[in-house]
C-alpha cells in the first residue's frame, strides 16, 4: 500500500503532464496556473488511496482522481470572482481573475469543467463520468445555497464541500467496477470524511459551524466524525490502513 | 420525415419538461428563463432531422439535441456577462445577469454544462457524451480566441459556432451509432453549414465577415457555402430532404 505522500507524488506527475485539448489554444495556460496553484489533493489522493484499497491499481484511477482535481480547481476560479466571493488571493497567490482578467477566468473555470468530463469519459463504462456530473451539479447547488443565504448549514455542506468528498470515493468504486451494493459502506465513510473536512475547515478559519456551536463544540463534533468514519473503515473487509491514517491527519491538520 | 416546425415542436416540449437535478434547488428558476428565451432551436433540429435521415427515430436523439441546446444556452449566459460581451438584452428580454444578478449566472451557466453532461450520459455507449464534450472544449477555445483578440477570423468562427454545428450532426451519427467510416460525409456537410450560419449571420448584424469580405462578397461566400452543403447531402445515400430544405431556409434567413 502506498503512503499518502506517495500518491501525492503520483496525481501531481499526472496534472503536471495532462494534456490539455489543443482546441483551447492559450487559454490552457490560465488553466494550469489555477490547477497548478498547490493545495493538499485531499480529494485525489483519497480517490486514489480508496482504489487501492479496493484492490484496484492507483495508476487506473489516475484520470478520475484528475478530474476531481479539475472540478475542484473550477469550482475555486468562479467562486473567488468579484461576483461570488470575490477573493483576490488563492493559496499566497493572485486569484485567477486578478492575474489573468474576469473573462478569461469565466472561460478557465468552464474549461477545466469540460476538460474534467472528458477525463473521465475515457473509461469504457459511463458510470465513472455519471458519478463525476451529479457531485459537480450537488456542488453547484451547494455554491448557490451559500451565495443565496438560503438553506440550513448542514445541508449547504454536504452539497458544497461533501458532494466532492463522497465523489472521491465514488469514482474509485466507478473505476474498480464494484458493484452498487457493496459501496454503501465506502459511501457512509466518505459522508463522514467530507463533514469531518468541513467542521475543521471551519475550526481553522473560525467561521461556519463554530459560529454555531463554538470552538469547542465544533471540536467535539470534528471529534465524532472522525470516531464516525473509522468505525465505518472498521466494517469493510480491505487493508483500509492508508485511509485510517488520511481520517487521522484530517482531523489533526493546522493548515 | 417530419417536417423542421415539428422537430421543433418536439425538443421545445422536451425542454419544457425536463427534469433538472434536484440538488440545484432555486438555482434551476435562472437555468429556465435562459434556456426558454426562445431562440430557433437550430442545433437540436438539426440534430433531430439528422437522426431520422439516418433511419433512427428522432425521439431517441433527443436528450442529444436537448444537451446541445443546454451547451448553447450556457454559452450565451456566459457570454453576455459584463467581463465578457457585456450585454444586457438577449432576444429582447433582460439578459440572465441582468434578471438574476451575475453570481447567479455564473452558477447557472456552470450548471447547465453538467446538466447537459448528464444528458448525454443517459446513452449507453460514453461515444455520445465525447462528442458534446470535444465540441464544447473547441466552442470555449473560440470564445477565448474572440475575447484575446488573437487568432484568425476563420478559426475563430469554426470553433465558436462551427464546432456546435457539427456537434448538432454528430451528436445524432453517435446516437444512430453510425459506424466511423461512414461518418465522413456527414460531417463534411455540417462544416459547410456552420460557415453559413455564421456568414449569414454576419451579413444580418453587418459585422465579422462583412468587415473583411464587404456585404455583397459575404452573400456570395453565403451561397457558395449553401451549394456545398447542398452537394454534400447529394452524396449522401439517405433521405435528406429536410436537411436541404433547412439549408434553404438558413441561407435565406432574415432574423
Amino acid at each position: 500500500m502506498r503512503a499518502p505522500d506517495e500518491l501525492r507524488a503520483l496525481i501531481e506527475g499526472y496534472l503536471r503532464s495532462l494534456d490539455l485539448s489543443g482546441e483551447l489554444g492559450d487559454l490552457r495556460d490560465s488553466m494550469r496556473y489555477s490547477l497548478e496553484g498547490g493545495g493538499k489533493r485531499v480529494r485525489p489522493v483519497l480517490c486514489l488511496a480508496t482504489a487501492e484499497a479496493i484492490g484496484c491499481e492507483p495508476e487506473r484511477a489516475l484520470p478520475a482522481a484528475a478530474a476531481l482535481e479539475l472540478v475542484h480547481s473550477f469550482s475555486l476560479v468562479h467562486d473567488d470572482l468579484p461576483a461570488l466571493d470575490d477573493d483576490a488571493e488563492r493559496r499566497g497567490r493572485p486569484s485567477t481573475h486578478i492575474q489573468w482578467g474576469e473573462g478569461v477566468a469565466i472561460l478557465a473555470g468552464d474549461a477545466l469543467l469540460a476538460e474534467a468530463v472528458r477525463l473521465v469519459l475515457s473509461y469504457p463504462s459511463p458510470a465513472v463520468a455519471r458519478e463525476l456530473v451529479a457531485a459537480t451539479q450537488g456542488m453547484i447547488g451547494g455554491q448557490y445555497l451559500d451565495i443565496s443565504g438560503s438553506g440550513e448549514l448542514e445541508e449547504l455542506h454536504r452539497l458544497k464541500t461533501g458532494r466532492l468528498f463522497v465523489a472521491a470515493i465514488g469514482l474509485a468504486l466507478e473505476v474498480a467496477e464494484l458493484p452498487a451494493p457493496e459501496q454503501a459502506p465506502w459511501r457512509a465513510f466518505a459522508e463522514e470524511l467530507g463533514t469531518l473536512f468541513q467542521l475543521v475547515d471551519d475550526l481553522l478559519d473560525r467561521d461556519g459551524y463554530v459560529l454555531v456551536y463554538g470552538v469547542e463544540g465544533t471540536r467535539r463534533l470534528a471529534d465524532e466524525a472522525a470516531a464516525r468514519a473509522q468505525a465505518r473503515l472498521a466494517e469493510i473487509e480491505a487493508d483500509t490502513s492508508v485511509l485510517e491514517s488520511i481520517v487521522v491527519s484530517l482531523a489533526s491538520r493546522t493548515s
